[in-house]
């Protein structure tokens, strides 16, 4: 079986996600500056998510350049990860409508954490069924990133409940961290 | 005629109508974990319609590998399965508002058969469109999956204004029986 | 250039006309019965518009078949149907929630006119970028289709605003017309 | 890395930006005539609008089409440009609903300037990732249109606060300017 189909249904999915979240941002009922006041948390919110849907979109991309075919259970692992991707919109909408309040910054951490497991989780499946000489495998002999990142949004998490703020900023020194396109990745391939 | 289009309109359709389903997970009113609560049977039918979708997705994808050219009538077999498949988000709905309760439960399994039917009339299309040495029809000898999802739905749909979670497991067992991609078809590509 | 592109942006915004339209069939308050019956316009509504644009799928699909590149003419005559078919999920709507009343059906038919306009004018458009051999010429030798499809849109216009049913009978003949794909860019493309 | 996959994520996320607009246009209460009145505004934003993604579609296939691979630069580049496109809807309502109030027309140009600001770092990350040999440096010799727009949507932006309908012929007049699809590169690619 051939990949083609499988990027081209997850780019819709991913491509759906980052542009349903523009809905949330109702427009203000007058015309005056002062009403776009309670859009500034909800528009926030957005590049946030935005970045991060991103950033996901990114590393799939340079993901499957190193898959050849996939079997039943990539098409699955695959989902599993657009599943929770899909959660991304209303966790943002939570977070943007109680301006960035406790239960709802947590809520994304967790959102953000099992993303990360999906994620995990389809590049051991992909690496299993390629086998002995996986290209992938090769591409990422250790796991650092992906350890450091739940590390991260677990103290993200963790913090939530008390400073909210800083536990956005966890979050986003994950964000940082994968802003580059995995590099390990492009490093592999070229050398092969 | 080419499949190309007709694999990327599909994979369009079905990424909208996977995702579609996310805007009825409305974002709770406050920030408390209690406002979560309505929350929870709409996330349970999602997850349910997500793998029902994700189900016909595999599958779309595994029997649009033995076509090799598409005509009128397989064009028009497959907007038809779309077509049922897009009353996936509404039912969905209705028994997550619902809490489901005994008429919607009854009628997303009516949607479900209705799918069913679709998809096997898609499948007979193709086959008389390929003719004798019909790929897929090699591939299918029998339509036991099929048969027996269909008895198992009636089933559900029969359960459903009495017991409507026992109706929900019959379902399940169908999803469970068809959450494999269909080997049938694997192994008849491998073969040839 | 090449097609590629302006087929793919085709298909998505097709794909997410002929999924919005979902989105107008509200789950029902309760869930007896009789609180699905406001759905029944709304859905024979959808119905119909799922079928119109189905139909311009296809036509669009084998209008293309037989273009091998597209100048800046040929996206603008595109985007230009593609706007007017997007006037087709509130068209529907408004037909759908006004129980099929004279206006709304009067409406509808005039942007089924502006439909068949803009994919006549595509269909010019293409044919004079391809010039003296353009297939597409050879396909179409006539217009009747096209000017029976108007003639008739325009008899259900004038009539709607006395018979509205009368006037979406005269709609449904053309969809009749149209529902078998264009054969005559079939048989032209098999003598090549 | 192929620019297969960031051409169809980018066409998905215009083609959902360009329907999403639609959903804006909601169905009046009545089916008389006068009831449609309150939508006129809508409408004409919308068209606007609609011309506007249409135009940034179409330069942005002109500007792949010289693209041979893609780095991370240009990936991140290309979801900055799509960001602010997707600014465009809520521009597009906030003016509709106003009915093109001031402030509402101020934001629509700042988005437009941003936009075009977007575009224009995207085809300098282009050129540097290319380096001396760049297809596109040779077709953009100058930016002269690319100048001419920005001070032209200046200009629209500070007449916006006192007449919004000249501020929007501002705009318009912009629009004119690249309606026209980049004939540049046209030009730069059938010399090579």
């Amino acid at each position: 079986m051939t990949k083609g189909r499988l990027e081209a249904f997850s780019d819709g999915v991913l491509a759906i996600i980052i542009t349903i979240m523009v809905l949330e941002l109702k427009v203000p009922e007058g015309s005056s500056w002062i009403s776009l006041k309670p859009l500034i948390p909800k528009f926030l919110a957005y590049i946030f998510s935005f970045i991060y849907v991103g950033i996901y979109w990114n590393n799939h991309h340079h993901l499957f350049q190193t898959v050849k075919k996939v079997n039943g259970g990539i098409l699955w692992a695959n989902l599993h990860l657009l599943f929770w991707l899909s959660m991304m919109p209303i966790a943002t909408e939570w977070i943007g409508t109680t301006g960035f309040a406790e239960n709802p910054v947590a809520t994304y951490g967790i959102v953000l954490v099992l993303c990360a497991i999906a994620y995990s989780i389809l590049e051991n499946v992909i690496i299993r069924c390629e086998g002995e000489n996986s290209k992938l495998k090769e591409a990422i002999h250790s796991k650092n990133k992906e350890n450091i990142s739940i590390i991260f949004y677990i103290l993200g998490i963790a913090t939530s409940f008390f400073y909210p703020y800083i536990a956005i900023g966890f979050y986003y020194i994950v964000a940082l961290i994968w802003l580059i396109p995995d590099r390990r990745i492009e490093k592999s391939l070229k050398d092969n």
